[in-house]
């Protein structure tokens, strides 16, 4: 399992190692005594997998504390670009982003910390599957507009597919008042 | 989530629950929680994905003491025959196995227990992914050749595609001797 630091402090990105032969391939895509081997969080409670048509955007999405997420993210199959803020106040990359290009073709990861809002877009047909640090809680959802001006993400696409839910995501600004001059 | 119990003790079938919208779908494949209401092995430490083409056979093969795993199991892609055979020495239905459609289209899972030996042929090309509640060990692995003739499964494949190691697998009757008459 290779490790590729991020200028993030704990958003990483995990290359895990593929086997294959005449049947296809095989590869460990979690293994608790690696991941402590590590120092990555290893206890997961929640396995989610969403499907997504070119072109869909969904984010940026985050739950408030105490249901605060960690979470492993990757794609089965399909191209995304994977986008992690950091919204850790104390953090001296407090409202930073990092994107990622998760493609199936090399099965890599990222782990994304709590404390960061979330988001990605589809580049092609995609299978997105991701490990949970807490369960889903409904009432402690939360989430910032995807073309946010302040956060300025260059999401690399114009007019993308997203919920009416997502739609209605409050801004940065308006979550962070006091760190916007 | 759906639960179907099979004529084997604590061998299950599970359906969870696919939102659609006009981005995609969504489930949730795992919940910690949900999985200790029902009364099922909740702690999984490993999972594992592979990809096989149309008439690859994997199996049959579980870890000896003390790395036995319980596996829940599933298909991402695709669509395969999976089959488990309760070796418990103490089961009244020791010997016996259970047959499942794995199918990507309806998004089917099964828990096999610690005790079994599994296997499964791809009917298409499929992405098959498992949870295990204890992680590979290559020392402790073993199992039983596919075509065993006192365990006598219908896979409905006469020329699967098999690893050179499953090849050399041992018989059910090597293995348990005192059970075959
Ligand atoms: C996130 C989630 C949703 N659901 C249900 C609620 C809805 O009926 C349906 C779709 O939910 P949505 O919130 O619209 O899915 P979504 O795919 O837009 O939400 C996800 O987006 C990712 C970018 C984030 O990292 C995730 O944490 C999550 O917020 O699934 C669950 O049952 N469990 C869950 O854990
Ligand atoms: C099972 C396993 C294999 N490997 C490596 C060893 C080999 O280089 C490569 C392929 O291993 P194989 O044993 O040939 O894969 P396989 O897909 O034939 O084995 C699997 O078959 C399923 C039917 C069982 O339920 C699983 O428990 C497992 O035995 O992957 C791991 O690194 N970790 C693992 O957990």
């Amino acid at each position: 399992m290779q490790v590729i630091k991020t200028s993030i402090e704990g958003l990483i990105e995990l290359r895990p190692q593929t086997f294959k032969d005449s049947r296809g391939s095989f590869l460990e895509t979690y293994n608790q005594p690696v991941f402590n081997a590590l120092g990555l969080p290893a206890q997961f409670v929640q396995d989610n997998q969403s499907f997504s048509t070119k072109g869909v955007l969904r984010g940026l999405h985050f739950q408030k504390e105490p249901f605060a997420q960690g979470k492993l993210v990757r794609v089965i199959t399909g191209k995304v670009m994977d986008i992690a803020v950091d919204l850790r106040e104390d953090s001296p990359t407090f409202g930073k982003y990092e994107a990622f290009i998760l493609d199936s073709e090399i099965s890599n990861m990222a782990y994304i910390p709590e404390g960061f809002a979330h988001g990605f877009v589809a580049l092609e047909d995609s299978i997105f599957s991701y490990k949970c640090t807490n369960v889903y809680n409904k009432a402690c959802e939360s989430g910032i507009i995807w073309n946010d001006p302040d956060l300025n993400i260059d999401w690399g696409i114009s007019n993308p597919i997203v919920s009416d839910k997502d739609q209605q995501l409050a801004s940065f600004r308006d979550l962070y008042p006091q760190s916007v001059t």
